[in-house]
C-alpha cells in the first residue's frame, strides 16, 4: 500500500485538506468553510468531513493513511495534541484535545503543529525554500505570522518563536489587533488594514474599497478586493498597501539583522497575491534597514500556494 | 604542563588580555590602550605586548599556551584569520591577516572570532547564562552589539547574525551611527547618546554632563560620567537614559518575539554599570511589547564583567 499522509490546514475562514504521497505530491484535496457557530467539536467535525472527501478523491479510507497532520492556529501543543486559545475560531478560547478527537473519528494517528510553522516547513522541504538551509517564512494575511528554519531544522524557541508580525517597527505607533502598539501587523495585517480603511472612509476619505467589496459579495476586504482597488488606482488602497509594505520591509530587515538567514519566503493570502507585484518596493524598503546590505538574503514568493499549509501539516507525520 | 589558553579582547579603546585555565579561571591578565595612531601592525604589536604581560603574570611563555583566541570588532573571519573593516580601529578600513601576524609573534595557534559573539559564549559557558540552552546576549556600550546561543550552540547566520543594535524601533527615527535611521543603537549606543547630549547642550539645554566629563578628565561621556550625572539628578542625563532604555526594551522584545529564547544577558560597559539599576524599567519596557508576556525570558546582567570578552576569546581555542 502506498505511503499516503493526510494534511489539514485549519484557518479562520476555511479548512483545507490534502492527501500527500511520499514524494510530496498532492493526490487528493478538499476544502470546507470553517464553522462560524458552535465550538471546537463542530470545527473538528468539519475537519473530518473535509479530510474524508480528500481521501475519497485519492481512493483511500482515512484509516489507511500513515497518519494525519494538522496545522493549527492558537497555541498548538505538539506533545499533547491539545489546541488552546485559538481566538480566530468560534468558541475556542479554552483548550480542546484536537488530536485525540480527530484520531477517534479518522482511525489514524494525528500530529498537531503550528499553522505558519508547518507552512514554512513545506516551503523549505518542497517549495520556494528548497535550496536554502536557513530561512524566515513570512505569512502576510489576516495577521502576519512567521516560521523559522535554522540549519535545516525548525526553530520553535520555547514554542512561540517567529512572531515576525509582532516585531515593533514604530514605538508608540498604530494599535495592533494583539493589543500592543506599533507591531508589523498593526500596519500590514489584512484585518488591521481593513479597520484603518474603514476609519478613513468613515472620516470622509474617498475610496472604492467598500463598494468593490459589496459588488463582489465579499464579507470583508479580501486580498482580491485590495488587488482590484489597486488596479483601479484607488488612492486610499495604494496608500495603505504602501504603508503595509513599509512595515513589512522594516520588520523583515530587523529579523534579517538578527538571524542573518539565507532566504526570506513570503507567503499568506496577501503575500501570494502581491508578492511578485510588490517585490521591488518590498526589497527596497528592506534595503534601507539591512545592516549588511551588500549581500541581502534571497526573497522568494511561496510556491506551494494555498495548499502549502495542508502539505506542511502532512509533513508532521513523518517526523 | 597545565592546559592554559590566551584570550584577547580587542576593543576600540583598550586591549584586554587574559590567561585562562581549563576550568575557566583567569590566572593572568593585562590591559593596554588601543593605539590611536598607525595601523593594524601597531595594534597587533600592542596585542602581543599585552598578552606577553598576562602570560608573565601566569608564569608561562606565550609559546607554551594551548592556543590564543581573539575577539575582534569589524568583519572577523574565523576560517582565514583575516579581520577587515574594523572601522573603530585606526587605519583598519581594509583587510589584515591578524591570526597569522599574531601566531608568528606569539609562537602559538591563534583563532579569531567576533567580539560580542565570544563574550556571549563566555556568559553562556561560564557566566550569567550557564543554566540556559538558548539566549540573546545584548552588549550595551559604545554601540549595541549582540550574540545568539540557540540549542546550546552559537548561531552566526551567514556570519553577521545578532545585530540587535540594528533592529529598527522607529521607522524614520533618529540617525544611527551606522548611517540608517531608527535603530536601537541610534537611541541607546553611548556614541549616539553623547552626540544627542552635545546637540541639546549646544542648543542651550542645561546639563552637567560635559562639566563632569571635564572635571574627571575624560575624553568622552563614559558610563561612569553618565552614572554620576544620574546620581546628580541631571535632567538631560535622565531623559537620554530613559530614551535608551525604551529603545533597548523595545528592540529586545522584538528579538524575543522572533527567537523566543530562555534568557537575555545584558552586558557591555553601560549594561554592566546600569544593569541592576535599570532592570525594572527595562523589563517593564520589554513587557509592553512581548507577544507572550505571561512567560518573559529571564533577564540577567553579565557576570564576567570586563573580562568576559577575553575569557570568551580564549574559548575559541578549544573548539
Amino acid at each position: 500500500m502506498a505511503d499516503l499522509r493526510g494534511g489539514i490546514d485549519l484557518g479562520g475562514t476555511k479548512i483545507q485538506t490534502a492527501i500527500v504521497d511520499a514524494s510530496g505530491e498532492v493526490v487528493g484535496q478538499a476544502r470546507q468553510p470553517t464553522p462560524t457557530e458552535g465550538g471546537p467539536e463542530d470545527v473538528a467535525a468539519a475537519m473530518v468531513a473535509a479530510l474524508r472527501e480528500a481521501a475519497k478523491e485519492a481512493g483511500v479510507e482515512t484509516g489507511e493513511l500513515t497518519g494525519v497532520g494538522v496545522g493549527s492556529p492558537g497555541n498548538a501543543d505538539g506533545k499533547t495534541g491539545v489546541v488552546s486559545a485559538a481566538r480566530n475560531l468560534t468558541g475556542w478560547e479554552g483548550s480542546f484535545p484536537l488530536a485525540d478527537n480527530l484520531k477517534d473519528a479518522l482511525g489514524a494517528e494525528v500530529r498537531i503543529g503550528n499553522d505558519v510553522q508547518v507552512a514554512t516547513e513545506a516551503e523549505f522541504q518542497l517549495g520556494a525554500g528548497r535550496e536554502f538551509q536557513s530561512l524566515i517564512g513570512v505569512f502576510w494575511g489576516t495577521g502576519v505570522g512567521g516560521g523559522l528554519i535554522l540549519d535545516g531544522k525548525p526553530w520553535l524557541g520555547r514554542g512561540a518563536a517567529a512572531e515576525i508580525g509582532h516585531i515593533v517597527v514604530k514605538r508608540g505607533g498604530a494599535d495592533c489587533p494583539c493589543g500592543r502598539k506599533g507591531c508589523v501587523e498593526a500596519y500590514a495585517g489584512r484585518k488591521a488594514m481593513e479597520a484603518e480603511a474603514r476609519r478613513r472612509h468613515d472620516d470622509g476619505e474617498k475610496t472604492d474599497l467598500f463598494k468593490l467589496m459589496e459588488k463582489h459579495g465579499k464579507p470583508r476586504l479580501t486580498s482580491g478586493i485590495w488587488e482590484r482597488a489597486l488596479d483601479h488606482e484607488d488612492d486610499l488602497a495604494e496608500e495603505l498597501i504602501e504603508r503595509a509594505v513599509e512595515a513589512l520591509g522594516t520588520g523583515i530587515a530587523s529579523a534579517v539583522n538578527l538571524i542573518d538567514p539565507e532566504a526570506v519566503i513570503l507567503g499568506g493570502g496577501l503575500g501570494i497575491r502581491f508578492g511578485e507585484r510588490l517585490m521591488e518596493p518590498l526589497t527596497e524598503e528592506m534595503d534601507k534597514h539591512l545592516f549588511v546590505n551588500e549581500r541581502p538574503p534571497a526573497v522568494r514568493v511561496a510556491s506551494l500556494g494555498d495548499l502549502g499549509g495542508a502539505i506542511g501539516a502532512s509533513l508532521l507525520v513523518s517526523r
